[in-house]
């Protein structure tokens, strides 16, 4: 008795008395043999589920999900309504080529002479821009089979380290070899196919890039789903003349933000290769983070393209929810997960995502996205679109981060925003963030363990890593009853997050709360579960 | 090991090879003591999952939920790409005022010569439609005052019934007469506001209808839940003019198809007192059925509006879902529940319907539903509607009843349709209804518990029916993962059901497979579960 709450309607709530609470998840940080012994138990009939109820318990969820009337009716995918278009945009063609959306694209980036850069440039160390190859190859300074054979030497180099710290799941030297010649037979015949023809990208085991197989990092999973062909975004870019080098490593079925993976090895930060880089999406980061691509294709439903990237110090953009398909992903069925593209420059992520994009069949029945449009930075345009931008800042948030020195160097960077282009900086307040991220569990949890069930109840399951089952032992957890509230409360998130832009055109905070964490030595064999830490990776 | 099963793809299914299986739900049929003692087992910890999980076995829901790889991605609310305008439709206006669509809503209609069948009709008993008492108030033979009196004073018989068999929870004498006196007094100054001024109508008790309290036939839910208004769809009938009698009695919370109610007495049905109604909306029915009402308002998202319609032979109508709005119910968090019209004629059905349609501005933004349309029957126009009209039958499932009686009469009246319209007969088959039926007790089992699961934890679930609480327990069981499930189910069911509606217009089949059952004299006291019984009830 006594433990309902009532909600008041998100549309009454009064904003200005919203006090920001710091909400530390409650779960023990566990490597090794314990890890192990814990797995056990919280799988076994009766204990584990007890057990499970008091880590429910400790992080309010049952508070939040069964004890509360929501008012608001449940949202299963994101609802917009009629959106204006905003000034200063150039509108893409969903339905049309992949390779005019690129040319589009391209027409809206700011002037770059590739040729001065090259001549005067002092860097010790610079990226590629996408640019970059396009002026080498053009000039026929480069051809896509010389970068095609050094970066197979680095990745065969790569592969002798102990203990295996693998870029890639899989990679076939003579496959990517036969993509380089093609590009390089098209550059020779003077007919690129666009900006990326021979742009080198890796491609998380998440995503269907034929002729490899898509293990999801597990050690089975392409022994009951095959790859018959290119996922649809994959596909899209190889009709622009991308080259993939292979299937990226990622933290087992993306149910995890370390990148710890001791199915294959764990991929190292290429800054500190004794640090995580962070996941899901951990090879893709890398591979990027390291100079090896360009770019890279990830998926994301809870940061696994956004962490990496952060914790990596390159470009990770996670798309608006069903702007780009999912189709020939292992994540096909959820309400979260996105692909995204991994670049080190924000215009390479640019000329990636007007390539891959366009909603699936399904989605444009259901969600019936507003034409894509991208911002016209191009210098010939004098409407300085980041002149009018209105930055929206939830100050005690963005400042609950590990070490205050992230927050500082965020602020720096929206300090020079400010100064550069005159972007207005507006506080704004996001309520009721440990009901979204509660929600958000319940929803990308329940969606993957449906599309796990059957080979888990098959037999698989336990050949999964501990850290995945400790999430799937969780995930089985929730009541359907729960994951209806988890939507309830999305419509909740929907309406203040529609409130707040309606005043802002960005919302800004620091990608993770802390800088890549320090790889256990325990945790490379079985791997580890440390929620408590990875809590900040947001 | 080896118990999973994959799916082909919807689109690829071989319809042609898909065998009718007849399925049984496999449950007990308990009344009285036992049923109690049931209960109590069942909402154990421990023994209770254990029972569920053999029910649920036996009803094949673990093998068809988590065993099964089902291709589809999830579809939580029905999803429709754009339909073409169908011919000889005259299109309503979902924003415009009520009593227009009424108004459009009656010159659809075939000519009716009130006074000629009144001076001539021989019939000892015949349905006033909305019609008739339209003809009587304008030509000053009778008021609304007249017929409340009459009303009022069969309420009141009713009302000394032992056991109680009421057809209303919530009556008020005097409200009703205000009401009536002031539709009166509007005939009598030459204003009635539509055809619907002065019609009676009753509200099923999960409806809001001011000032009466909505409690869903439960004994407490008037105590956490205040109605402060109409609902949005009583309000539409209230602008035209309607008078509402009270708040029908009904299965507690809808959960049930039977009517039994240990709360407030069982409904009889109005042809045989000792039968059943059906339900869950036994008084809407009832009370059109014994011609009390013109018409009433029901809720549906199992058949509660469709069964009690049938049991008791008047016409009730599942609008599609999303063309009503739900705000103001006590199921408004939903995806297969709607509010419906229970009339007596298809006629009246179709002028309350025009009057109370529109979406929610929720479903607005995620649904957009094509313009609401009705069929031109008027003597004016020549179109024959219904000439055109290709009927779907799929005929193992059509026969599939308790009594060939039932398939007999239901071909009968096709054979006449057939012959009077020149209707076009067409075979169909609608594959994997046992599917069909597992995701529909999921989804529709979990959006309940959901907005109940906070009162139940407050303790008041130990004050629902015995009934209840075995529906309650069962709904308990299932797990998020299971609810996604569920939805790819409802994508497949969605494409079969949109590639028959290529081929024809409607699919018939009979209502209900069995005429209303006996109320066992035990089940009045405390309930009864018998869902072997109610699956004939669809």
């Amino acid at each position: 008795m006594g433990k309902k709450r009532v909600m008041t309607p998100a549309k009454d709530v009064d904003l200005s008395s919203t006090k920001y609470k710091r909400e530390v998840v409650q779960a023990p940080h566990l490597t090794g043999f314990v890890f192990r012994l814990f797995v056990r138990i919280i799988e076994a009939p009766l204990i584990g589920p007890i057990i499970m109820n008091i880590l429910k318990k400790e992080n309010k969820m049952d508070e939040i999900l069964r004890h509360t009337v929501i008012p608001e009716e449940p949202m299963f995918k994101p609802e917009y309504p009629p959106q204006e278009m905003e000034p200063g945009v150039v509108v893409l063609e969903e339905d049309g080529r992949p390779e005019d959306r690129v040319e589009s694209a391209l027409k809206c980036l700011p002037h770059y002479d590739v040729a001065e850069l090259w001549e005067n440039s002092s860097a010790s160390f610079r990226y590629w821009k996408i640019r970059d190859y396009a002026h080498a190859y053009r000039s026929r300074k480069v051809t896509p089979s010389m970068v095609a054979e050094r970066i197979i030497s680095i990745i065969e180099d790569n592969g002798r380290n102990k203990p295996p710290t693998p870029l890639l799941i899989s990679f076939d030297a003579a496959e990517v070899r036969e993509q380089a010649a093609a590009s390089t037979q098209r550059f020779e015949a003077g007919n690129p196919l666009s900006i990326l023809d021979g742009i080198f990208m890796a491609i998380k085991d998440d995503i269907d890039c034929y002729p490899h197989p898509s293990k999801g990092a597990t050690t089975w999973m392409h022994e009951v789903r095959t790859v018959k062909e290119d996922a649809v975004c994959v596909s899209r870019l190889r009709t622009c003349g991308v080259i993939f080098i292979g299937k990226a490593n990622m933290h087992e079925l993306g149910m995890g933000t370390t990148g710890n993976n001791p199915n294959y090895g764990t991929t190292r930060n290429p800054h500190a290769p004794d640090r995580y880089t962070g996941g899901s999406s951990s090879g893709p980061a890398a591979i990027v983070a390291s100079g090896l691509c360009s770019a890279a294709l990830g998926t994301d439903g809870g940061g696994s393209v956004r962490i990496p990237s952060s914790l990596c110090g390159v470009v990770g953009f996670k798309t608006t929810y069903g702007r780009t398909s999912m189709e020939g992903s292992l994540c096909d069925s959820g309400t979260v997960e996105i692909i995204g593209p991994i670049a080190s420059t924000v215009e390479d992520v640019l000329l990636v995502y007007s390539a891959m994009l366009g909603a699936s069949p399904a989605n444009r029945i259901s969600l019936k996205p507003s034409p894509p449009c991208l911002p016209s930075l191009s210098s010939n345009d004098n409407s300085n679109a980041l002149g009018s931008l209105r930055i929206g800042k939830y100050t005690p948030w963005f400042n609950d981060v590990h070490s205050t020195e992230i927050s500082d160097k965020c602020d720096e960077a929206l300090n020079l925003l400010s100064k550069a282009h005159g972007c207005e900086m507006i506080e704004i307040v996001i309520p009721e963030l440990l009901e979204m991220r509660t929600a958000h569990v319940v929803s990308i949890g329940s969606e993957c363990l449906c599309s796990l069930n059957p080979d888990c109840e098959d037999g698989k399951g336990v050949n999964l890593t501990y850290d995945t089952r400790t999430s799937l032992a969780l995930f089985r957890s929730f009541t359907a009853a729960d994951y209806v509230a988890a939507q309830c409360i999305r419509r909740r998130s929907m309406y203040y997050h529609l409130e707040i832009f309606k005043k802002v055109d960005v919302i800004v905070t620091p990608t993770t709360g802390m800088t890549a964490p320090i790889i256990p030595p325990s945790a490379l064999k079985s791997g580890e579960t440390d929620m408590q830490t990875t809590g900040w990776l947001r």
